[in-house]
């Protein structure tokens, strides 16, 4: 198969370094473009980029030229890691000028149009993009990936909410520094630290996952009507979100019953063939100190939610924890499963 | 003054420590005799105690011999930093044989008759004294110290619940290494990592929470009827508990409503006077990322409990973060402030 | 090929545990045997053991019942990460008896007869073993392998050593906390701070340096004679220790050529094709800052030493860095590769 | 005693802080203008400043509003926190126009005619202001504190210097992130890593530790002339830097008797008596594992430097190890002390 040529956009910062890592040895794509800020344009990535990830750039990408971040790159898949100004500035434009954006930003999350996406929970929002062209008028498309601690409370819920019916959540983080990308977080402010406040991460908590577990009627989205309310927290952790959850559910399951849809839980056929899908969405922790990010970020790859301490709350229903690796199910990773189901529907041909 | 002479039990231990230190230099009380387990008799302190505190141990102390941990200490109050299983079997033995004991063990906490104590909250519940002769009948007596997040979330919802009636709260901690002793957690386990788990943590902070807020009658303790659930979780800080709490009321208070009993708290005034106590209790922070452990965890010298992120929450009233220091107003200093209080109230003559 | 069956004795250990990881998907070697302590004994690996590495227990050996560790092991191989007083009384007589001890522990590590390898700089070294018979009078054999941070300093130091001829080394480690085992070091000990002392570790690299860079003259060990003076540091790290080394050379190399011929290091041609020999020994870094453990320590998949900053000394002739992984190619990894080579040399027939 | 005016030149950052700190209750200097870049200027220092130090801003300095970084301050001492291009262009300005300069800035410490100073080992080299007069035409004048880590090794070396003559010193530093300033270093450089790598760090230990030890002869410096090599690290430490040392002496002196002068060692009477004076400029340690940055950055309240595991060394003489607090004694509170001496000695009448 000849591999869909795509762009990364915002290439050099933290999540675009995921991007590259991930696709550089991707089965289905091939970086075709890096775009950077006029800072970076014009040089190698080599030179443009502080690679902060494990381990080395890949060759393949050391001597590709940074272009400037605007709608002429080549490639068919823009993948976006752009600051949030931009991207809500530059994703509709792509998208209108032909591309398939997948984007990690925010800009477009709650476009009426706009796929949220965590391909073994909503795929059928893709039944949105007919009305986004029509709606939007684009040649191309778009769709999203939620915030990164979104993305770990929703996949915790869907298999709960579709077997008992979740009413009212409270959530609390403790988030991983990565998430602030680089530079981010100064170590001045997290060694010996908890900073109990992340800038419009509870909100997005609160919206995307009703998002994400709502239902698409006659192509629009019909958000479900969870209540969460949210603490985020940010811990002194390099990669993998953790977050204590307590849930108030329709139909009262006991633990076992819990445990057995969350162990038993898969997303439908097609997504878990797709190469970055791990075989277990999510994994079910027994001990009683699991799950831990450093312990269990890279579960699947980093592309599984590990749940655990599955157990009674005393006022809701259940309390339990889940682990997500913010950067890859929670970034870059969550965007490149998004691709790869658009070409597993054809919006990629 | 003559000071009081003072034991201190399990004084080689990281709370037997934080005793030393905090006494080493008190104006009441005179560290007469320090008791270690039979490791540690007939060492010198200085021989038989790692020092995990900053700084140097006090010269005062330093050639002390080690004396068998039993009912034969000198001295008129005896402060416990002994393990939850011997504290079981020797705190009773030597209240019975006339110390005052100032345990911060959990073995006591519960048992009817003796109080468990924060001055500036329920100073009152020292009422419950002549009961504990009479039932006990013991020549000395007993008071206890709670369990250090929940000192912290009790000191927050005390003036709250007074002036608005407390009825629901959800809790999630992210808790220091320092509440584990020494050894205590291994590093392995907690850099770069969370562990969402703390055993007995949970139910302690729902049991003991509403035993601070209780009322007495009659000399006997009328637990509050509060209802709440938490999770325990461990963070890669050294001191300082942070708790994230979502409460509902039974009246509803605004944000500045529930700021200003906060800012108004105060202890009684014969509390606010003893050497220990810190001239706000409770201290309310502005900043939007304020309390933090490392830049909070010291307010008061260590006695103030840290207030902020105040804001609505939208499922229940109010959501709101607070740092306690654990081991000065969570463990040795509420135990020394619980001393003078029962000095204050002549218990001590 | 049939595998070769392997036990590992402390297998429920830091180290232990880093076997069992790589030896669970080894392509020569079959784990057939695990002992531990008489606390473990008669219950499967998943009851004893805590497993503190990443991820899950191997699945296959989660069954596995704990046998005592004592010379009935099955097996052909027995990897050791047994404590040293233990190793040091069993290992020669598991050797009698017709094992190949492949030893982390460092009690044979000076013992005459007994090769301190690591492979791609001293296989030669193997040489003693016909004396080691002859010497000792074992059926079986015993190989070793050095320190975790000697492993590092040795493996950088050889290459330079042919070529230059090292004459004076001043080493200063930075060494990580998974290097005290587990429980190992307690976390208020080191978040936030360094302890300048291990315990016997300066000495170790003074020590088995010279017997990694020496030679074998009829069998026996010729030790190198490099002066070498070493300070120990422990910080916060979870794994790879980075070591600061000062070298004076017979031959004072240029910058340049110190790099050409790390570069160009390679093992003999037999190591470089077995199974767990990185395709570079030795990764040279030229940014700045580099190596840095987090980001080097899984270089080659953790058995690659990784060597930066080599720069002018102002006093010696060269500075530089390195990181070594040290419980892979530290420990573990280390083992399982002498291993390797004892198979390719035909010793496990 | 009227306090003395002083200003404290960008005052926002992290050792402008420190300054606001340590001089907002000084017994003999009043701060009467705080300084800022262009978006401070005209804030009250409340508004401007991002408090990153422990516990609360001082309420005296709250309401001050930011002035211009220039030569129009009030004030009779100008303690200068300015970045180093800054403090180049300004620094002899503000000397030029009458100011007593105290400067942390690295702009001025060569500048022939400008004291590097420690008060403890070497106020002698006030000697040189008249010159300073003399051949820069300076009203006022300027002293300089010099680099954190050279702070450390040159109090460590200057009795050994003194009594031995230190000829040789290999140091490799494990530095405190505090040191990078505010935001500084980004956390995900430093969690679970260490950087090996301080731009300028070594050159500025191998040159100033010579000019701090060194001599004034008619009035001008004449440098030590010990060689010195460093290795600079950066660790996951919040404050308080730790140097291990090698060190070859003129005269070789034994383990016992570079206790006894480390020990011994006491600044000039005159400087003892300083309000920042601490009791001990050099704390000796003699636990194994001391000193400690979090265990001993604090001791004389920031301003002694301790100094531990002295013994052999088996290549130069004597290893050890001292720790410093990097932004106390290494920043703010050295060029504090500077200015007490100057107020002694009569230059600030």
């Amino acid at each position: 198969m000849k591999k869909i040529p795509v762009s990364i956009l915002g290439a050099t910062g933290a999540v675009g370094q995921r991007f590259v890592e991930l696709l550089a040895r991707h089965p289905y794509f091939e970086i075709v473009a890096l775009s950077g800020s006029d800072r970076s344009v014009g040089k190698t990535y080599a030179q443009a980029c502080n690679w902060v990830l494990t381990g080395s750039m890949p060759e393949s990408v050391r001597e590709m030229v940074i272009l400037p971040t605007n709608t002429d790159l080549p490639g068919k898949v823009a993948f976006s890691a752009l600051p949030a100004p931009i991207a809500k500035e530059l994703e509709p434009l792509l998208a209108a000028n032909g591309y398939a954006v997948c984007s990690n930003a925010s800009a477009l999350r709650l476009t009426p149009g706009v796929p949220l996406l965590i391909p073994e929970i909503n795929a059928d929002h893709l039944a949105m993009i007919p009305l986004q062209h029509t709606m939007l008028g684009w040649k191309g498309l778009a769709v999203t990936s939620p915030n990164c601690t979104t993305n770990g409370i929703a996949m915790t819920l869907k298999p709960l909410d579709d077997a008992f019916g979740v009413e009212t959540v409270f959530a609390s983080s403790m988030q991983a520094i990565s998430g602030a990308g680089y530079p981010g977080l100064p170590s001045l402010d997290i060694l010996d630290n908890v900073i109990p406040y992340i800038q419009g991460e509870e909100e997005k908590i609160q919206t995307e996952t009703n998002i994400l577990l709502g239902k698409i009627v006659n192509g629009h989205r019909l958000d479900a009507s969870i209540q969460i309310s949210a603490h985020a927290n940010r811990v002194s952790v390099v990669d993998g979100h953790t977050i204590a959850l307590s849930v108030k559910f329709k139909n009262k399951p006991g633990v076992n019953d819990a445990i057995r849809v969350l162990e038993d839980f898969r997303g439908p056929a097609e997504v878990n063939e797709m190469p970055s899908a791990p075989k277990h969405p999510i994994v079910v922790r027994y001990e009683n100190n699991r799950p831990q990010p450093r312990r269990d970020r890279d579960a699947g790859d980093g592309m599984s939610v590990s749940v655990g301490r599955i157990r009674p709350c005393n006022i809701l229903d259940l309390r339990m924890v889940c682990v997500v690796h913010n950067t890859i199910r929670g970034a870059a990773g969550g965007s490149i499963l998004n691709a790869e189901l658009l070409a597993a529907k054809g919006f990629l041909d």
